[in-house]
């Protein structure tokens, strides 16, 4: 057989044992908070059409989405050489659609505002759903980022109450707490505040400039804003407002005395403030901590669909950008349908949390890869039955067990496969076997005892509590 | 905004929560099996490189494979227009390799083959893996035949012990038993056979003919059988061997004897009937019902890849096909490494064993979409403070709550709310709120009570409990 060399593609990843064990470890324990407050679990397929995902993510979602080439005569709806040759000289994107009609899932916001459309009189509404599961972008790869990656996202479709916002604060705070991530920040902040701001700045259309401009305060700081500003056309007079607006700093009542002040007057602005009022409130009441929310009046969130509440997490002790993030926006199913449906999300970055607790090492070190808890030697094929008899009665009482597969292989080879599946039992059926009996090796205290057969199963759960 | 019309792609699916939550109750059942017999979980990409899987699956699979198109400039891969126009006109398979890199998952026993070379020395082996993801193929869509749906693979790579095969056969039977599926069999064979009758038929190149022949016998009858052998070039003389091959009948032990006589003399018949009798014994010493499994002589399996034992699962009461197969293949790894390995592994058909257990009601009632327990009624913006409290209290006991988003809403309309989403219990915190009780409908019974407010958790605690 001639051989090809085994590849992946670049930016993906395979997940052994170890990993697949840990990334569960997160998305359960995300789940289960999740449930905690009634949402429900969907998934949506991998692929979409692309008549679905078009013109929903911008240019760089055009660049970025993987689309797949259609099935069977995929040249078929060129209807001559001529507009062939002609596309493929003058127009690679209508090209391209005429060979591929869907695309892979490229965030879990679409597909949930088609799925909702599509299944509305079977959905119970305000519709809590959550979901899990990869994204495709042919982005660059680099630390953290990649081409296949997990998105856990938990939305409220179908209400307008800040109660949501508030409870998703606390899902987001009660999360990380659980996978043991104590030092993380919830940022929050209003897109009606911003809205409010290019009104001050009597520049009111601009406002998605300013909001990508001021979300980059911390990287480029405030002269780099401000070129940014002058350049998307903000008179330079204006920048001092927006600079006087970043300026302000307190802790969150201070800062909300402070907008009203500078913002006075302005209807939206009320609005904002007064839901972040009512948001900050009704989060304190569901048992979120103060220290780990802070209003952060530059957070502007790239996306532009967002109209209300927005947030982003950060883990304070590791250097990975956000861990999640997210919003409330207005009439999601505009898109499909003449009926509007607002709504309010967060979402997880697996990926990244997966990272952070990597590197301060909080996964449990019992979050062992194998289960296995007993390694039954086999020494010669005649003594095997007796052992896979063993092995039968172990498993009836849930016991994880393994029967070494060759019979008559080397102890020390046995022991070695024990020792790297890291199997806390090894139990070896000798001589004793006459008088009912079979040795235990604890691999982890070395220790070696006899237990009668019989109570074997007995044993192993009670040790096994023991160390637990 | 205009608007777009909501389309899922041909043969994909939206899962609703109460599919998602059958379909993880029928993958968790199986998982518990597989860690019960030490296998651990791998997850490989969606995509693979196309030069891994080319050439792999056939005629069909280079069919029915999805293409990934390259991202960026997928045009300049052709040196000219003229080549462009002359592969678009002669050879559409050529094209396509010019402008697609990535597949999609086809099966997983390729991606576990890539998987185990290029992850060799991080693994202990013999490795035991399994793998629930889904795979795609662009066949055309029907009952119970999807173009994503879900593969669930357990394999052994690296032994060459038929304990392997013993444990995958009684794997199979405690996760079906495990899932309620009490009425099925699990159909053996052995490839070594089937290739000593092509030695008996003196056509022993056509092993693969014969094979996928008597693979139709329960469509097609003997005398179709036997017409697709005459067409496939075996001599009219030969194929009555075949019939008495296929006629034999009775238990295990006389097909057996009857085997050994037939194939007496031929060496591979002897090792594949040696093989078939020590899987069969050590089934049973690992608790399998003999009535549960039947060697069917004329299973071949369509793949070209086994080698040893083959199996087929079908469920007795539901016309559905197999719910699972698998079997023995020797050199998995020999398309990617000069180093041989051989494995052993079995599939189930999520998809289709969904269907079994859907026919024969076998769902459990309890498993419900919504694990919300408790609904709190949400009177108005004053009273709201207090009810989220008590929502607090309730989620630190792990009791799945929610608060009716909307103060102020008609009564009827929060009760419809519950009603719908199956929550068991309503709380109304009226006027008994000034003796610190609490009004509580057990929305199953009818019953309604008054709790201490400090009572509550564990009141709804018992009284769930009680109802399980």
């Amino acid at each position: 057989m001639t051989q090809i060399k085994p590849t992946i593609p670049k930016g993906m990843r395979d997940f052994l044992p170890e990993q697949v064990a840990k990334r569960q470890y997160i998305t359960n324990t995300i789940t289960a908070v999740f449930k905690q407050f009634g949402f429900s679990e969907i998934q949506t397929p991998t692929m979409e059409n692309l008549s679905v995902l078009a013109g929903k993510y911008g240019e760089e979602g055009e660049r970025l989405m993987y689309k797949v080439l259609n099935s069977g005569d995929f040249l078929n709806k060129f209807s001559s050489d001529d507009e062939l040759l002609k596309l493929s000289n003058e127009n690679r994107a209508k090209f391209a659609s005429k060979i591929t009609e869907k695309g892979l899932r490229y965030d879990l916001t679409i597909p949930l505002a088609r799925f909702v459309v599509m299944h509305k009189n079977d959905l119970v509404f305000p519709f809590k759903r959550f979901q899990i599961q990869n994204v495709f972008r042919a982005d660059r790869p680099g630390k953290g980022r990649f081409r296949e990656f997990t998105q856990c996202d938990a939305d409220v479709i179908g209400s307008d109450a800040l109660i949501n916002e508030s409870e998703l604060i606390r899902i987001y705070e009660k999360s990380l707490q659980n996978l043991g991530i104590q030092d993380f920040i919830i940022i929050i902040n209003n897109r009606k505040i911003l809205s409010a701001l290019a009104i001050l700045v009597e520049e009111p259309e601009k406002i998605t400039d300013i909001c990508t401009a001021i979300d980059k305060i911390e990287k480029i700081q405030w002269d780099g804003v401000k070129t940014e500003l002058i350049n998307r056309e903000i008179p330079k007079a204006q920048t001092d407002k927006i600079k006087e607006f970043l300026e302000i700093s307190g802790n969150f009542d201070e800062k909300i005395t402070k907008l009203k002040v500078l913002f006075s007057g302005i209807e939206v602005a009320e609005k904002g403030i007064k839901e972040l009022e009512e948001i900050w409130e009704l989060s304190k009441i569901l048992g979120v901590d103060s220290a780990n929310i802070e209003l952060d009046l530059s957070l502007a969130r790239g996306l532009d669909y967002y109209t209300g509440a927005i947030f982003e997490v950060k883990a304070n002790q590791v250097q990975i950008g956000s861990i999640g993030g997210g919003g409330r926006y207005e009439n999601l199913t505009g898109m499909f349908t003449k009926e509007s449906m607002n709504g309010v999300g967060i979402s997880f970055g697996v990926d990244r949390i997966y990272e952070v607790m990597e590197q301060l090492q909080l996964f449990d070190n019992q979050l062992n890869t194998n289960t296995t808890k007993v390694l039954l030697v086999n020494f010669d094929s005649e003594q095997q039955k007796s052992i896979l008899k063993i092995a039968t009665n172990l498993r009836v009482q849930n016991i994880a067990t393994e029967v070494f597969h060759e019979s008559g292989t080397k102890l020390k080879k046995q022991f070695k496969y024990a020792d790297q599946k890291q199997i806390p039992f090894v139990c070896i059926l000798g001589d004793e076997a006459e008088n009912g009996e079979i040795s235990v090796k604890n691999m982890i205290s070395g220790e070696q005892v006899l237990v009668k057969i019989d109570d074997l199963s007995k044993y192993i759960l009670n040790q096994d509590v023991a160390q637990n």
